[in-house]
């Protein structure tokens, strides 16, 4: 009897273990790893997602900002949180009895060094073992059936200001880890443990000598040529590379076939740019590496010599599509700076790089022209230039702002359609830099601003439908606040988000028109995902407001230029809705 | 057109303001001001609940124990918290859009003096104002369309160890609010404010002189005889009543033909009996008092000179039923002592006295008998008498335990069934006093305590159906822990409650079957409410586990025997959910 409801309850963690994921689960906190968030799973259509109710819905017993998904594996959900990070095993049988419980005990004075909530972006399964990033930057293992802690290991010193807060991306026998920090003068780094004792395997640098960044200097290519030696220390002046930034909290891709690795370094540290003349190479950075070694393949820096906080660590989506009458294996990445890139992901060829939010006006465009001097660089615009303007003036009407035309919250691709479907935020900014000293461990931000919709407008956030092979946007569909929510894309024809007031909403993949709308308990910052239980495909969610747009109602800021400029922006997201903790599953009626 | 919205949100104010309650409103914290708990409202029906789905939901922003339920007013729901005490009105026709939010400034040292977590039971409205007890005794009028502070009063003093919990109750030009702090030593009262501008109108102590009392020793009656002279100081030794306890943080009743308001006073201060000889009146006292004077018209205490901490809080609920071919007019309460009381609330004549729960052991009944000279009293078992075993005596296996065979989880009643339906705790417990010495604002318990399921059981609750006017039960639903949720009986035959693992149930108010379940996010100790809005029936219920029951998840106590004892015998609960803080509103399909 017992070995019965053991092979019941984990039948399919034995089936995973062994390589096997199946449409059914959602066993990667990027659903995939390709990034597409992108479901087979078709009972759910646009016929009847209208009829969609809650099923069931569990509080995780913490508030503030709620992003990242749980994963489903089998019979099991694993549901995580913010800070203190406690994470759940939740009995899909029985409407999420807790089959145990991790809540690691961590100092809370990592909480202050964190830039924008306490958040956590959720965990990652491999080898019957369920992987959390700590806030204090400990990645822990522990045990999928029992949450008995396996193996435990530090990955920075919060003291420094490191802390964790994305998701590990487990890749065959790895576990990789980034690291955030990038507003207290962080480097940056992305460092692979084995998965089976947390052995370091590697960890390479975004910046630093070549034997930190793991770059090499004939191979590694950026726009087709080789980047040379030293080109992440000779793009910067004197040591400031030591607290350059370029930290790597966002998510990770995995193409297997080229067993590459896919993410984005962050902004160069300060924020001030007076302070840190050159390229400041590789913050700003699509980085392909080598899944075994670390050694990068490819790098394409978006924007050189960042002055106003572009962070490039937003996702890689990985598609095979048809450019030209050419099926290329492409990458496309939606950057905080407003361009929406299409790469080819075998060498890091530039294919596209267009506007995805047509208010964006710090560049002009980036130069296409294989031939001209500034190839594959942002065109910039000098009354937004807050390098050229100086220290202590203040940039007005910068768009996007620092939070970028979409931050973390992740896009999704469908197939079906062709099209990305991506959550993003409108909004403008007055940027003004300062200069600012640098202490271990305390703030390295160097700049104040504030955020706005842009001028006439009141919408912050649009929820868009993309191609990526022609850099078109072919739906929008306005929202009232910035769309911080992770799109999820499903073989119904169907896409769904969620939206800072707190609603579910699901759209038509084709045409956007919304099908159905649910106000769950809190703000959605989370993103949405789906899974099939006892036969059935459900859709889950994370409520609780906060992030960078939430960060005035998760810690209480009201001076509108707090929370990095956040809080005059997002002031009226108190009329919406409160703090909270929730997930919310969702099925059709029986 | 701002006059047009104004009316269109705020025009069943005016109707209410005025008197004019209506069955599509719940306006009171009490549903009426009989304490029934019973709606009119029809379209939700034993055929239909099982189509019951989440119509919408709204995060408090605060965890921990969710007592109490929102009110409905015309259009607009007010939704309360607990510690720090915010209250939101949420706009019924934009899915629960806020329209406005207040939350008190209140000194956290408060926390520490609240027994049995931080809760609160609910806001109370009249004369266009919203009333909140706050955690540190402040009694605020709001002014319903805004929020702006109308007036504000101090009711008591937390370094004392004086709490408020209770939500206030509105009786015509008056808001009468009680007190909480027992554990600590506080002489209990009732407080009637002018609605207008919070002018104190009337205080009754619990025990003290009759001025205080407001006794009248020839007119006030005790089973039919007057009470006598001094009654509330010649049942103690010396000053002992000056720290008596007898607090009256329960739900209070209004029957407005005899212009009569019912409650009832806790356990005497402290738990240790021993040091408190006589018969400590009017601790655990049923009180019917004049709502203009204060002055009391009867009183029946029920547990003379307790041993156990059956506090007498809970609700009385008036119903007028034909006992014995003879039309009544009845109040029914089911004291923690284990017995379910039903008397003539006209005259205090003691009718009904029979266990609730079959398990109660520390009485064999209660003396019937008007020729005895124990008339009225409990026959105590001595075996369970922890006053003959004495101090640091463990005195084991007393049914119920401390928190009672029903605790402040109040009971529902259905004119159409003339049945109650009572919410109920089925512990035992261990209990040993010990002397303990009072100082102001420090616990002043004088016994530890440890409770259980009865033997040889494994559920910790029951719900069931009792007949007040035999004292039997008619049906009971066993459940694995206490229900400690309150009830709401409708018109449709269906009765609703919800559990501490999280469940809202809906029964058949006939037979008890089960018709819907509903896993919200978070234990309820929430009490179940109904409202109309749009022509549309709507049942809600407020999540969020803790309490006395779930203090152990909601304070992070792990020592079995803290928690006044709840922590071990609720141990289970983490198996099931975890701290909360949401509302989940209901409705049928479209």
């Amino acid at each position: 009897m017992r070995k019965f409801l053991l092979s019941s309850c984990f039948g399919a963690l034995a089936a995973l273990a062994t390589g096997g994921a199946n449409a059914q689960d959602w066993s990667k906190p990027t659903g995939d790893d390709a990034n597409t968030r992108y479901s087979q799973l078709n009972q759910i259509t646009a016929a009847n997602v209208g009829k969609l109710q809650v099923a069931w819905t569990f509080s995780t017993g913490v508030l503030r900002g709620h992003e990242g998904a749980p994963l489903v594996i089998g019979n099991v959900m694993y549901v995580h949180g913010p800070f203190p990070n406690p994470v759940y095993a939740l009995d899909l049988d029985h409407d999420g009895k807790i089959l145990w419980k991790y809540v690691p005990k961590q100092d809370p004075n990592v909480i202050p060094v964190m830039c924008c909530d306490t958040v956590n972006r959720g965990v990652a399964y491999g080898d019957g073992k369920i992987f959390l990033h700590q806030a204090d930057t400990t990645l822990v293992a522990l045990d999928a059936k029992t949450g008995n802690v396996v193996w435990s290991v530090k990955n920075g010193d919060p003291a420094k200001g490191e802390t964790g807060t994305s998701a590990p991306m487990v890749i065959k026998d790895k576990v990789l880890v980034g690291i955030s920090g990038g507003e207290f003068g962080v480097r940056g780094s992305v460092t692979a443990y084995n998965i089976k004792d947390g052995k370091k395997v590697w960890r390479g640098y975004s910046m630093g000598p070549d034997s930190d960044t793991l770059v090499d200097p004939q191979k590694t290519t950026h726009l087709g040529k080789p980047v040379g030696a030293d080109s992440g220390t000779n793009t910067w002046e004197g040591d400031q590379w030591k607290i350059g930034g370029g930290t790597t909290w966002g998510w990770y891709s995995y193409d297997s076939d080229l067993n590459l690795v896919y993410y984005g370094s962050g902004n160069p540290s300060t924020w001030n740019p007076k302070q840190r003349p050159g390229d400041n190479r590789w913050s700003m950075t699509i980085w392909a590496r080598d899944a075994d070694t670390g050694v990068a393949k490819w790098v394409y820096q978006m924007t050189p010599h960042d002055e106003w906080d572009f962070d490039g660590v937003n996702e890689m989506i990985l598609t095979d599509q048809t450019i030209n009458g050419q099926a290329r294996k492409l990458l496309t990445h939606f950057d905080r700076n407003g361009f929406g890139y299409t790469l080819d992901r075998t060498n890091g060829e530039l294919l596209v790089a267009e506007k995805y939010d047509p208010k964006v006006n710090w560049a002009t465009k980036v130069d296409m022209d294989k031939n001209s001097k500034t190839y594959g660089r942002p065109l910039v615009v000098s009354q937004y230039s807050t390098d050229q303007n100086g220290e202590d003036h203040n940039t007005k009407g910068v768009c996007p702002a620092a939070l970028g035309s979409k931050d973390e919250q992740p896009a999704a691709y469908s197939p079906d359609t062709q099209l990305f479907y991506v959550p993003t935020n409108h909004v403008c900014m007055d940027y003004e830099p300062f200069k600012v000293s640098y202490t271990a461990g305390q703030p390295y931000v160097g700049a104040t601003l504030s955020m706005y919709p842009p001028p006439g407008e009141t919408n912050m956030g649009n929820f868009i439908a993309w191609d990526g092979k022609t850099g078109k946007i072919v739906w929008s569909d306005p929202e009232q606040f910035s769309v911080w929510s992770g799109a999820l894309a499903t073989a119904g024809g169907i896409v769904f988000y969620g939206t800072l007031e707190g609603y579910l909403k699901a759209v038509d993949a084709k045409s956007g028109k919304e099908l159905f709308r649910f106000k769950t308990p809190s703000g959605i910052i989370g993103n949405v995902m789906t899974y099939q239980h006892g036969g059935k495909q459900y859709v889950a969610v994370l409520s609780g407001v906060g992030g960078w747009a939430g960060i005035g109602l998760a810690a209480g800021l009201t001076n509108p230029t707090d929370g990095l400029g956040a809080v005059g922006g997002y002031a009226a997201l108190s009329n919406y809705t409160a703090l909270g903790g929730q997930l919310t599953v969702f099925a059709l009626p029986q």
